[in-house]
């Protein structure tokens, strides 16, 4: 075996969930280090806290699955047959979580359709979320994650400085996205955290806005820019928000307030506190200034070999900041219909506070 | 609205399922002509038979939201309050589904915590997988939709050649992959139909490989690329084997036995036609070969929004083909720990046959 079960054996534990099923995505890498694309071919593995795991696997992902050296029972099955022998025969694997158990899913990941064949075959399990049990197993960053993390930054970050340097009025938001992934892959990315949002003026006040390919950026315009490499699995999230030639006294002051939440996230945020207690002190700033009205959601999200991971940085959130997490601190400000303003940061926690592995200037820049 | 439901209407009406419920992805875009990622956060579109859809949309995705200008009841939600009470609303507004019905679900598509989310608040409806009825929305492509294929497989043809002129002795597979992904952006792609495979030598005997980081590609080995551009939303999906500045003739038979599977699946396809057997035909030259043992999967998958979509070019499916259905024909032969190869062209079929849309040469090339 290339790998170990010990952190599922330690949620299952600390759940007293009697099995856990999950698929592939960020917990199988983090396990088996390695992954397969989720298509409509079912891939299922499925731990029990008594006795061997078990994995339903596409034979067409044997070769690769091979390699993993799985160390419990495999039923491969074929396109022309479809899973549900495979399923069957898991489930026959399986006895003693045929009866009235408790089975945690990836629910945020695993789709409907496996549920569905899990369901067929253990018709009297209960199937409970446990995306959070089984994902805080990613929860505390490795070094050698986190030296992924910084890699997948710096691609980024030069492949920001050059778009930037290539920005100019006229140009389309799609446009500028093109160049943006074009140098993204020139500075060395595996591939996108996630489609980047290039937006200008009134489409960057749409939080999760889409470049468009008839809006071309002009004198006084933001310019939003949120977007991330990969490296080797692991994923940088970066948002600065700059404008294009001038910038008019009141979007300064907007962005500045903006600027003083990012600054005061990093500022507080320690060892011991709670997500909570980070997302408060953000939106105090922004609810305490004149552009109270714009703030529209939480400060942040973990970040590693997932895009939106644990902990959430959210007012009601109890998650205690422990060192080696990893998140994002991004507060925005959004007036509809004018111009949006996001300054997203990647920090890890460290034994007293927090390190910042984004290093790209925040400052008010203009660029064009 | 600049949208209409006519199609999904049309699905309800066929199936005389009481509803359906989707999340963003092909189907939506397809329907509201823009797109959301699936996130943590769930939104969720339910059209009953009778009476007005309804929306349950993360608050910050409201002025994204907005542009669809949906005709039905919309329920937002903030992160701070959690999305339960949203669905609780949702449910009230649809009283004709809190019964007996059956709710048809994009099952490989939704995940399981947003089905647990319907769940709870249609206790008595009984969820089935309408995925491939949903689907069958986008089975016949539109002149537009079939534009920007070509589009999307113009941009990957012009990004492979450039690739294979820098390919050399000595490279890794990942570094294969590097220039791969810059030239796809440098020619004008909006992004990746998925991750590509870059795979030589024995690697490539895995239909599913990832590049390697310490493996250099030497005189004699096969090299396999399989990827595509995406372009407005629609995915390019090819592959091609080349061989590192020689060949043997065992591989070169090797090739040729694929390539002639390829051929006549591209000659069978024709509008009434069974999927079924597009495949069988394309498998019967595979197992009437010397090579019969290293067939391991169908012939190929339906192409659009998303990279593999109904239909399913499969023995045993009797899905007829019709003009407008776009497929990939892409027979594969893989010697465990030696050698694959794959050839994969993307058709459309026409009045009479299929058109292939792919151009790029099939006929074995040595490259480096």
């Amino acid at each position: 075996m290339n790998y170990t079960l010990d952190p599922i054996y330690a949620v299952l534990e600390k759940t007293q969930l009697d099995g856990v099923a999950f698929v592939p995505g960020a917990n199988f890498r983090r396990i088996f280090n390695c992954d397969f694309h989720l298509m409509e071919r079912p891939l299922v593995i499925i731990v029990p806290r008594q006795g061997d795991p078990v994995a339903i696997v596409p034979n067409l992902e044997m070769a690769s699955f091979d390699q993993i050296q799985f160390g419990g029972k495999i039923f491969d099955w074929r396109d022309e047959g479809g899973y549900d022998a495979a399923f069957k025969s898991a489930a026959a694997a399986l006895p003693q979580l045929n009866d009235s158990v408790e089975i945690g899913l990836e629910a945020q990941r695993m789709r409907v359709f496996e549920q569905m064949a899990l369901s067929a075959v253990f018709p009297v399990a209960t199937f409970v979320n446990a995306h959070l049990a089984i994902s805080s197993i990613r929860l505390i960053k490795t070094e050698d994650e986190i030296s992924k993390l910084r890699k997948a930054i710096q691609i980024s970050e030069n492949a920001l400085e050059a778009t930037l340097g290539e920005v100019r009025v006229g140009q389309t938001e799609k446009e500028i996205e093109s160049i943006l992934l074009r140098q993204l892959f020139a500075h060395g990315a595996d591939g996108l955290a996630f489609d980047p949002i290039v937006a200008a003026a009134d489409n960057s006040a749409q939080p999760h806005a889409s470049a468009r390919i008839d809006y071309q950026v002009k004198k006084g315009d933001s310019l939003l820019i949120d977007f991330g490499a990969s490296w080797r699995g692991y994923n940088a999230d970066i948002t600065r928000t700059f404008f294009i030639e001038e910038v008019s006294d009141f979007d300064r002051a907007f962005y500045n307030t903006v600027l003083n939440a990012n600054a005061r996230g990093k500022q507080v945020s320690k060892p011991g506190l709670k997500t909570h207690d980070v997302d408060d002190a953000v939106q105090v700033v922004l609810e305490n200034s004149q552009f109270a009205e714009f703030a529209r959601h939480k400060t942040g999200h973990g970040l590693g070999l997932d895009v939106h991971e644990a902990p959430q940085i959210m007012r009601g959130d109890d998650q205690i900041l422990e060192p080696g997490m990893v998140f994002t601190v991004e507060p925005g400000l959004y007036r509809s219909g004018e111009c949006g303003v996001r300054i997203e940061d990647d920090v890890v926690v460290t034994k007293d506070g927090i390190e910042c592995l984004t290093n790209f200037p925040r400052e008010l820049r203009i660029v064009g």
